[in-house]
């Protein structure tokens, strides 16, 4: 387009979809796109008196359990409501205070208080906090029992994993000849980020049949004819614990996966912020990290670069709203770790209130101190729900005609595959959806339920499937699957 | 480079600043740059014992009033703190909340608690809680005295100012061939923006000797020679009032830019952040909302495309850490107002803790509400102060030889000139450094005051500024400017 196109007369708009960014243009992102827009729509309709054949808009589009009630952590709002108003923690106030928090939560309130400075009003460090980089730290040599220390210069705090992930991907592609090897299916985050910088996704495909597993020969494959094909493939992300898939990998596996990356010259960019939502004691979580760090060949050790991101908004903490996360960094090159540090700067530095939870959830109480039977006992509650609701979700969607879905390891969600009828594709067809966007539709319509339909995460072309997460209530659990296979028979039967 | 170039060989970093995304590599941002890494340093030395010339440092390079000891404003913590702990809202806490907490902070959380939802622990809507955006709305409508309603589907809540101009400016731009008129000096978001984006800044200057004022006539000359050169000029920014410079436009200057834009064919990005950080009554804040819906010709109010932004982050309010802030689209494509929801959906929201300052910036206690005397006399308190401070160091600068400060109108800067001896620019130039730069890291060796220099922001060849905030404490505020004083004399003497 010229310039001249491009400057409209006296009275046009300057700005619309004709002359705004392509890249922006292209994205898309399926986990709050059309359905999720309808969804928000019925629920000002319900509000309105506008009937449905439903009372609620249940959303399961989007890992978000403190909209379903999920209660949040005590101790972790203990401490950060007396972070955030600091009158609590003077003197005059300790006997009246006394009464409403646990000495444990004054006394970290008062040690982050310290850590932070004067104010949690006032931007810190681009990096983050760095008592809290050492929080992070030292909740990563624990949980991966190394003797190996992390860096805390290597470790940024950020605004959920999703802002560390675009600020990499960022800074690993240029443009259209820039390759990132995804899964297919992905978290539409890494194909919406990819699509922001012009660059372009190498996919490769995780095996439905091996529990959506990760087989490297093909990466192999994959990689190489993105390279004859002349794209400059950098990088591989790898989603583990699975998002959509839920499937939690093996240590040999992440082993043979860092050997890959060494041969094929690739930075990994390990997602992991469903580490400690894992259903199964066959499939424990093993962290990139511990792989790397413990990996047998000293060259792999000593040169994969890993970026690994972790989030407050998943595990049991559930604490989306707040935006937190952090990520770290291993054999990356000094330049490009002043490199991050200049973009963080640019924003400042990540919010202070999600930092705050970073420190608590890396460094929960312990077993001696007063808040630790609470504290156990919530976070035992809501992992054993999740897991009873994992499994009953799955069982519910392997009885229902059709659908067949792998056992729930890991994550949040289940992404089962849909068998469609004839009539219901070629009708979908005819409305231009994809298949499983129009089941995904109909389901909203009938139920309240809001699932995200597989064409939004990519898969195996001529197969549909979507993803929903296991978030409803318990005590509303048996209602929620019984809504949806109620819908799934009578779709099958007016398409058959 | 060619991809056999970029593919290294097993052992060598894949991800180094030659492989890069070249515009990050290009990106530059002072105001945390080298000057300011170099402030971290010495507070580390200072830490360990190593002797300077000072006790302290202190941080005049970035507008970040709490971490200068001002204090939060205390209704608006006793509210944030009552969201953060749900706990102290129950009916069996009641009797003993009640003596820490006022019945109007209590009345307002529980009112933001059902705005909200469940949890503040949850994602919200992308473009930030409807009931929050209402509260801006209102805000607007009363500080503009304009009867027009503000329309809540065009207000999106940000994680700060700065979040939403990289959102617009990646909006408008593409490539080298879009530009964005930005004014010199600047506040460098802005460049660094364009940078990552690839596209091009098309510098207007202020008129330093017109208290920086804004001179449409070269607006206009700019504009046009800039589209002769093959640029495709899309955008105005307007930083008002001004950073670095303080300068407050009037509202005549307002509406003939708003003509000039409608003329040009240009969108308006108006930056409005230190709107209530205004020291003389000679320049009230007028918005450039206002100055539209006022405007005299029916054609400019109806078309003129006006993005303005705010923030939680200045004014008397300071709470930078929280990171939330605003913006609002006048006459926006419903198009682009779409690409805007959508773009936010991929970051999922902002989050909660700023959103909820943003509701109590824009509805603070009210006259007869018993937390007002307290908020009148601590908004009061903060402003006096720092109007104090404002004309203190303003005077200061002016006193000193060959240094020449504009008066302090607004923001919380002040941009004084310097005429640097010769040979101080021919030492700074065999160092490889701005002379600006050389004598803003002099003052920061000397004495631990980290300002900016005046290359950060852009300035007239030939001319060397520094930018410094008025934010140390009022009681240290003499010695603060005793020490740049006597720093300055020494500078001088040595290099004369």
């Amino acid at each position: 387009m010229t310039v001249t196109e491009h400057q409209a007369q006296p009275g046009q708009k300057v700005l619309t979809p004709d002359t705004m960014n392509n890249y922006i243009k292209n994205v898309e992102y399926a986990v709050r796109g059309r359905i999720a827009i309808r969804a928000e729509e019925i629920r000002d309709e319900l509000a309105a008196n506008k009937k449905f054949p439903f009372k609620t808009v249940v959303n399961c589009n989007i890992g978000n359990p403190q909209q379903l009630n999920q209660k949040p952590i005590t101790f972790f709002r203990q401490v950060a409501s007396l972070c955030e108003n600091p009158d609590l923690l003077s003197d005059d106030k300790a006997s009246i205070v006394s009464q409403l928090y646990p000495a444990d939560a004054l006394a970290r309130a008062k040690q982050l208080m310290k850590d932070i400075g004067p104010s949690i009003g006032a931007y810190s460090h681009s990096q983050g906090i760095p008592a809290i980089r050492r929080t992070v730290a030292h909740f990563m040599e624990q949980r991966d029992e190394t003797s190996q220390p992390a860096n805390i210069n290597h470790i940024y705090l950020t605004q959920g994993a999703s802002a560390g992930v675009q600020t990499i991907l960022t800074l690993l592609t240029q443009d259209s000849h820039s390759g990132i090897m995804i899964p297919i299916p992905q978290y539409p985050l890494y194909s919406a980020t990819l699509s922001l910088v012009g660059a372009t996704p190498v996919p490769y495909y995780l095996e439905e049949q091996q529990q959506w597993g990760l087989d490297v020969e093909q990466l192999t494959t994959t990689v190489k004819e993105a390279r004859q094909n002349g794209t400059d493939v950098r990088a591989l992300v790898i989603i583990n614990p699975g998002n959509p898939t839920g499937q939690c990998l093996t240590k040999e596996n992440l082993t043979e996966i860092l050997t890959f990356c060494y041969d094929q010259q690739l930075v990994l960019l390990a997602d992991e912020v469903y580490q400690t939502n894992i259903y199964t004691q066959e499939r424990p979580f093993i962290s990139f990290r511990k792989a790397l760090l413990d990996h047998p060949l000293a060259h792999v050790r000593d040169h994969v670069e890993l970026v690994s991101f972790h989030s407050i908004s998943k595990g049991v903490v559930g604490e989306c709203g707040r935006r937190g996360g952090y990520f770290e960094c291993i054999n990356l090159d000094q330049g490009i770790l002043d490199q991050i540090y200049k973009m963080a700067s640019v924003s400042l530095c990540p919010n202070i209130h999600g930092q705050i939870l970073v420190d608590l959830m890396c460094r929960p109480p312990q077993p001696n101190d007063p808040s630790y039977p609470t504290y156990r006992a919530e976070v035992d509650a809501i992992f054993l729900s999740l897991q009873r609701r994992a499994q009953r979700l799955e069982a519910a969607f392997n009885a229902m005609e059709g659908v067949s879905c792998q056992p729930a390891q890991g994550s949040m969600y289940l992404f089962p595959t849909i068998t469609l009828p004839k009539k219901a594709i070629d009708h979908a067809q005819q409305l231009g959806l994809a298949p499983d966007a129009y089941y995904s539709e109909q389901m909203l319509e009938a139920t309240g339920v809001c699932v995200v339909p597989g064409s939004g995460f990519g898969q195996v072309a001529g197969s549909y499937h979507f993803r929903s997460t296991f978030l409803p209530e318990e005590h509303l659990f048996d209602a929620f699957c019984s809504n949806i296979e109620a819908f799934h028979a009578n779709f099958l039967k007016k398409y058959q």
